[in-house]
């Protein structure tokens, strides 16, 4: 949510601040602020080591902003202030700093315009913070130069007001049992969580699992209902965190013409960074048990990857957000299990049955005697059926009739997954107590992003100041130029990706017909699989790098659009860089399955491209082999380059090289004088899951788009996820600082995405199985064509016959003798008449009908599938039975709780006839 | 929420009553319970005529039950009793009333059994709804002999609780102004409401539409913020009457074995009736006016057809649930209006150029003599194409390009209208206050219905007692026996409509068959019409009769379930009816769509069904014509028939039968003397809205599913629902009594009903342009066969010649030389290879090439518009613009006045050190 990159600097020289032109330095003079008797008695520390605390000991530090700080004052060092003043009195106070101190006063002097007018605009925002109850401490520059560190703690009043506000649904004292339903079920359960036992991470989390507390907004009025007896956990951490955040969004600066929230002074460089600090230290072996330590044993090591993940841990330290997240990438990964069984017994049947197909038998049977067409014009000569023998054997593990069954699979399997996940989500919304709440975007979504208000302030600024009035906003004539260069940018990316498969194509033409051409005959045989690889390589590459540019450009033009919120900003840029990312990842995949080979013309007929080159042929048996190679070198390259590479690689590779910079002893010392605010500085700020998702979306069209094509796809994404995840988790917990927990009950945009694309998933199943396998015209020919009903022939009945005396001029082959024999008629793979026809070489009749049944396949796939999988969608409930009779029973008790507080009330108020049955009717309710 | 109608009568006999066997009547020895003080002054009348009283007139019925009184006792004529009687001192009471009146003793003693634990269970529940702080008065037998009124009143301090405890909204003090975006929209939206003021219903609601109340959940502690000086108002009769049944549904009667709830009581004659009470009278010109009456003159009335509805009122007196349907009504006529205009546009193309068509000039040009084979065996002759000149002129009004393109448009249309609605429905949440409320069905779900308790009592009283404790419920082998009736009596059904379709069909080929046989040639050519139109009506009214029938079949087998909740209940309900309602009306228009002339044969092989007869062709411009037919007929013909004679008709006759009994002066007497409660007695019962939601469903249905062979479709909707509208509208305020309002966000399951409907609209549609009509064939023929690219020669094309000598044996005609020469070669209507060819009549090529063409555009047709469709969904917001910004504001202020409070609040209380700044920033907090 609030994130706020790359923001464009707010220029500070806008008119107005002129006047406020102050000189005084005055932070260190402001007093420090005692916090209150009250205060100090409810927040005594328990483990002063553990949390990070103001210089007093007590108050823990909940969030941290930064600041710039000119230079590294050493003489203030450690100097804490609660800021307190007021606007009117700054210019007193700054020359009372001047005079207190001349020095300092002149260095002030040389301090420019900018850095003043930051330390002002922060001086009001605090100030503002502090009105709010939030109490602050200041530590500028003592070990970290150049950098300010303003602590903020939020008192206990803070935290109840806020979380009243929010709705906090917090444990009440009563406990309720949960049943997860009758005997047998119960015993069911059981005894699977004895079975999974050992595959549960050690954390405490999991132990009473059978008692739940009711939780309930909190309420000061009704605060009865909570345990308080330990004020200090009754908000943990991330609770805390967020309650902060919440009131720093709600804060506002108004010095400037236009307000800012705390999103606008980060943007402008005015606080540098705004992040809660870390629970502790993870590699510290002294260190008490944290949550953070917890996870970083229990979650975050590659030695555990075959166990759950914590994922209450996780959301209890990081928030449901990022809970979310992990809990998707594991029923995803989950998920992929029985995809990659079933994905490797279709390929373990391709293996088993390539030996009793009967096509390709036919193909390498020496004694068909099939004269084939020459693969190019002049250089090429007549080629035997019987050397595509490998090829077309290799094919047949990938296009048999497993495969249909594979992919329908796999579409029940993308719907099943959706369900699953829905359940799941639920399930954890339960857990997690969300059942109440309402959408967090709600609020979210109209905090407008910094840089569209100095757009609107631009343009207000031009207009008339009788029209100022009116509350400005960007309509659609001010967007219109960045409208106008998306769309633009945006074809031409698209046009460039299409550019870059073409040339990839050519590539491959070129460089096939360049080795025919000079090539030894004994070169020629791997001719072939040598420019299919290369290509696929080069493909690859090319893939990688404009992945890259493509995410980088789809930020540009985001940040041109100016968008309103930053949730639209969110959307827009995750709308385009999906956009881009996926024709990308795609273009050369959709071009194997269903172009090439398609627009190649006849023999006597060809079509040629860039004067001379004909376009590609597939194998004889189809371009389905091609097709896998391609998914196979995209998938595994993309996820070796980018998982290992990126993502484990690169982040070593910079820790080395600050390693290098200052020598490990200094650094271990430095490191245990860093206070977890100096420490979590170091890290690198949190971006987002925005990345993390779009990787594995790109994953899941991998595998739902062409599986049709690759039945090991579900495999691979297995292997990678399951390094993935603790990949992410190792990130989360030990290179970021920590990230606002942010509430959500479900994954957004995303499960849209992903619903979209098992919808797509289904129709390009559908083609590839159509056109690009050889399934029906096999059918076809088994049931309206063959004598026997088997495929006894069918090598024959696919290919075509050609007159060599109908090649155009200069295009036979140069040695027609090549084959130790006269050629007369040659065949090709096609569906035409033969040369003695009425309508020599038109499309045969054979050929439009193996088009309307390829059609009509088609037609039954979609809709059958799409049939099964909403019938799937409607027979899986959304709300899990258990959860939903547990929310019911939630809500019951809640009544009941109420409706005896309510005639506990009524008794000890005035009653005007307390008749028997009312006192017997009231139990225990005055306790 | 806890509703639950139609219990099976539950035993009264069971063990445990007869210990507690009491004689007295007791009713009139009660205790008039004196209303308190303080009710007293909140509660005084204002309007002592308009809303209906208890005997004291000043406590408001705010509903009735009604009971079953043995017989009339005059002697006690309005007695008013509160119940406070406590169980264990019936006996001595009942004694009591013995020794006062032995007469009346000795009439109780003949009341049996079973009377008299009736009146024991009303008794405690009466007194478990004192309990609950109702207030109630008896009224028995006085002017309706054997039925017993208890009026109840529910005082203050309940409404006040249990609006809490529903969390409704209610507006608070706080106004804010609505605004509808900037000048120009405002502008617009100025001119438009000015534009459309006489079509405005005159109800007082629209008056100040730019200011809204800001509401928020009803909470005793935050009291201030609303208005409440005049407490009579603050919850109008709509809400008083929830909340009563909110306490009624809570409210269980133990005495028994099995706990039983308002509901149990009414399904087992404890109660007969419930049901809160009508504003005012309508007819009674002197009456002041109240809302029901408002209703009945700006909403209920056909002279008023053209406005639009008063929803706002509707949803006021009716509750949400109804004011969303009559919402959904009104949207859906109103969307009706454009489809019909462009429907009609399209039929008047077809007319207009109905002379420019070549395929029907070709057919009808004397000058192409073509010979067609004959239309049935032996005794029909050869024929001449020109004869079906008239069939193909028709064909065109509804076989052109224009219904491609209206097809198109309805399935946009209808995307449109979903889209629509959601969007109006988001508004009326808002406007109605609902956009915190989450779902009612979360409540009503778990409340288990009477007979399903029934049923788990008797399961568990099979049982052994040591297993009792365990809570019982049916198993799925328990059900079994009922699921299986189910499926095996929902195939059934369906058969047994396919049966009558085929039935129908038969009648048509044999009754063609017998009239060509016998009837003189000038006859003949009526016989077609004359047959067509006899089976469509034929086809009418056995749908009108099986519609009927289905739907008791579906409750009955409903009720064989025992489904676990109202809500199950109803849906399962919907789901049968549904699909049974929907095969009856789609099976004949579906046969005649895509079966009828399929499934002819060829001639000299055609296939016979029942030995000779042989299956229907279509006329040569294709099926469209009839199907086309078919579906006025039934559209008309239903709409008409189910509304006017059932609707209008049998109400109207039982009211005049009702009326003969009685003589009118008499009658109006007694309506003068009657009260509210006893008038509304004799209204019937509100039974849900399933019936109408069903009807439009169906309609719905007619108006996309086929409209590529009717664009009249809509139109014909269009003028039923606008007399619908007034229809329900009439029943609702006159004849029924008044629904208890139900809070719904939503239409519930008929949205995804339309859902799936629209979906599979676009299917069906694409299947009848691809193959009932000849769009595709058309096409084909001008871009692959025609020589100038142009129809000419498309009649040509499409018939297949035939070799009269290959006719079978007996199957030629009788008379060769009809047409007045000799025929060799006659034409029949299908794409086969000629008699000299290598395969004669074969399928030829070009039947394969439109086949996939055919395939083709189905699969183009239906992926386009689903994707346009679903860009059109994603491209409108389903949340309005201007609302999601109110929604934002009002959170915002409601926020902001928390703050305030907060501050005011901080600020009496201690406060450490009130710097100046903080007393500046709380502005009029303390007011």
């Amino acid at each position: 949510m609030w994130q706020n990159e790359k923001y464009e600097s707010v220029p500070l020289d806008v008119k107005g601040f002129d006047e406020d032109h102050s000189k005084g330095h005055g932070d260190s003079e402001y007093p420090q602020h005692e916090p209150s008797n009250t205060q100090k008695t409810d927040e005594a520390p328990r483990h002063s080591n553990q949390w990070p605390y103001f210089q007093d000991g007590k108050r823990r530090i909940d969030y941290v902003l930064t600041y710039h700080v000119q230079k590294p004052e050493s003489t203030h060092k450690q100097s804490s202030h609660s800021c307190m003043r007021s606007f009117c009195c700054r210019c007193k106070k700054a020359k009372a700093s001047a005079q207190e101190d001349p020095e300092l006063a002149a260095q002030e002097e040389r301090l420019d315009y900018h850095d003043d007018d930051q330390r002002l605009r922060r001086e009001e925002f605090e100030e503002n913070l502090h009105l709010m109850g939030l109490q602050m401490e200041k530590d500028e520059g003592n070990k970290i130069p150049g950098v300010g560190f303003l602590k903020i703690h939020a008192p206990w009043e803070v935290l109840c007001r806020e979380a009243e506000f929010m709705k906090l649904k917090m444990p009440t004292v009563k406990k309720y049992q949960v049943r997860t339903g009758n005997d047998i079920v119960e015993k069911i359960h059981k005894f699977m969580h004895k079975v999974t036992t050992p595959l549960r991470p050690k954390v405490g989390i999991n132990g009473t699992e059978n008692e739940k507390h009711l939780s309930y907004p909190f309420s000061r009025e009704k605060q009865h209902l909570f345990d308080l007896s330990d004020r200090n956990s009754f908000f943990d951490s991330k609770t805390r965190n967020s309650i902060v955040y919440e009131i720093l969004k709600r804060t506002k600066c108004t010095r400037a013409k236009y307000i800012m929230g705390i999103s606008s002074l980060l943007g402008s460089g005015i606080y540098t960074a705004a992040y809660p600090l870390h629970d502790g230290d993870i590699d510290d072996p002294q260190a008490e048990s944290n949550d953070r330590k917890l996870l970083y044993e229990e979650w975050a090591s590659y030695s555990i990857f075959y166990k759950y993940q914590p994922i209450g841990l996780v959301r209890k330290y990081f928030g449901e957000k990022v809970g979310l997240y992990f809990a998707w990438l594991g029923v995803y990964t989950q998920m992929l299990i029985p995809a990659a069984i079933v994905g490797v017994i279709v390929f373990l049947y391709g293996c088993a049955t390539v030996d009793d197909n009967i096509p390709s038998m036919e193909i390498c049977d020496e004694k068909n005697n099939i004269t084939m067409c020459p693969m190019c014009d002049r250089v090429c000569g007549y080629w035997k059926l019987t050397t595509a023998c490998g090829t077309a054997r290799a094919s047949h593990l990938f296009d048999n009739a497993a495969t249909v069954f594979f992919s329908i699979f796999m579409a029940l399997w993308a719907t099943m997954f959706m369900e699953h996940w829905k359940r799941r989500q639920m399930r954890l919304n339960y857990v997690w107590d969300l059942t109440g709440f309402e959408d967090s975007g709600g609020k979210q979504k109209s905090h407008p992003r910094a840089e569209y208000e100095f757009r609107v302030m631009k343009k207000s600024m031009r207009k008339e100041p009788a029209q100022k009035a009116v509350k400005d906003k960007l309509t659609c004539r001010d967007r219109m130029p960045a409208y106008m260069t998306i769309v633009i940018m945006m074809c031409f990316l698209i046009f460039v990706t299409l550019a870059i498969v073409f040339g990839v194509v050519l590539y491959r033409i070129s460089i096939q017909t360049a080795l025919l051409m000079s090539s030894t005959p004994s070169f020629r045989t791997n001719i072939r699989a040598t420019v299919k690889t290369t290509a696929a390589v080069i493909n690859l590459i090319i893939i990688i790098i404009m992945d890259e540019i493509y995410g980088a450009i789809a930020r540009w033009l985001t940040v041109l659009e100016v968008p309103k919120t930053d949730k639209s900003f969110e959307e827009r840029l995750i709308f385009k860089t999906f956009v881009l990312k996926f024709a990308n990842a795609f273009t050369p995949i959709v071009y194997l399955a269903f172009f090439r080979g398609r627009l190649i013309g006849r023999p006597g007929k060809y079509i040629y491209v860039l004067g001379s080159y004909r376009m590609e042929e597939c194998a004889h048996a189809g371009c389905l082999m091609e097709l896998c190679i391609q998914l196979c070198i995209t998938m595994l390259g993309k996820q070796l380059i980018q998982n290992n590479l990126f993502e484990i690689g690169l982040p070593k590779l910079k820790k080395l090289l600050r390693r290098r910079k200052m020598d490990k002893k200094q650094q271990e010392e430095l490191n245990k004088t860093l206070q977890r605010h100096e420490k979590d500085h170091f890290l690198g700020p949190f971006v987002g899951l925005t990345p993390e998702y779009m990787e594995m979306i790109i994953q899941f069209g991998m595998v739902t788009l062409f599986v049709a094509s690759f039945p090991l796809a579900p495999l691979f994404a297995l292997l990678n996820n399951i390094i993935e995840i603790r990949l992410d988790a190792k990130k989360f917990v030990t290179e970021l600082r920590r990230p606002i927990a942010v509430r959500a009950k479900d994954i957004g945009i995303w499960y849209n995405l992903l619903r979209g694309l098992s919808k797509v998933a289904v129709i390009v199943n559908a083609f590839v199985i159509a056109f690009t396998s050889d399934f029906i015209p096999r059918l076809v020919y088994q049931y309206m064509y063959s004598l026997d009903g088997t495929l006894h022939g069918f090598v024959d009945f696919t290919l075509s016959q050609f007159n060599v005396s109908h090649f155009q001029p200069g295009t036979e082959p140069i040695n027609p003798m090549h084959l130790g024999y006269k050629v007369e008629f040659c065949r090709y793979k096609d569906f035409r008449d033969p040369p003695g026809s009425d309508t020599p070489y038109d499309f045969s009749k054979q050929f439009w009908a193996i088009l309307a049944a390829r059609l009509a396949f088609v037609i039954i796939f979609q809709n059958v599938v799409m049939l099964m999988s909403d019938f799937v969608d409607w027979l899986i409930p959304d709300i899990p039975k258990d959860i939903s009779t547990q929310i019911h029973k939630e809500r019951n008790l809640i009544v009941e709780l109420f409706m005896k507080e309510e005639q506990g009330k009524k008794f000890r108020n005035t009653l005007s006839d307390p008749s028997p049955q009312q006192l017997r009717s009231r139990p225990s309710s005055q306790a």
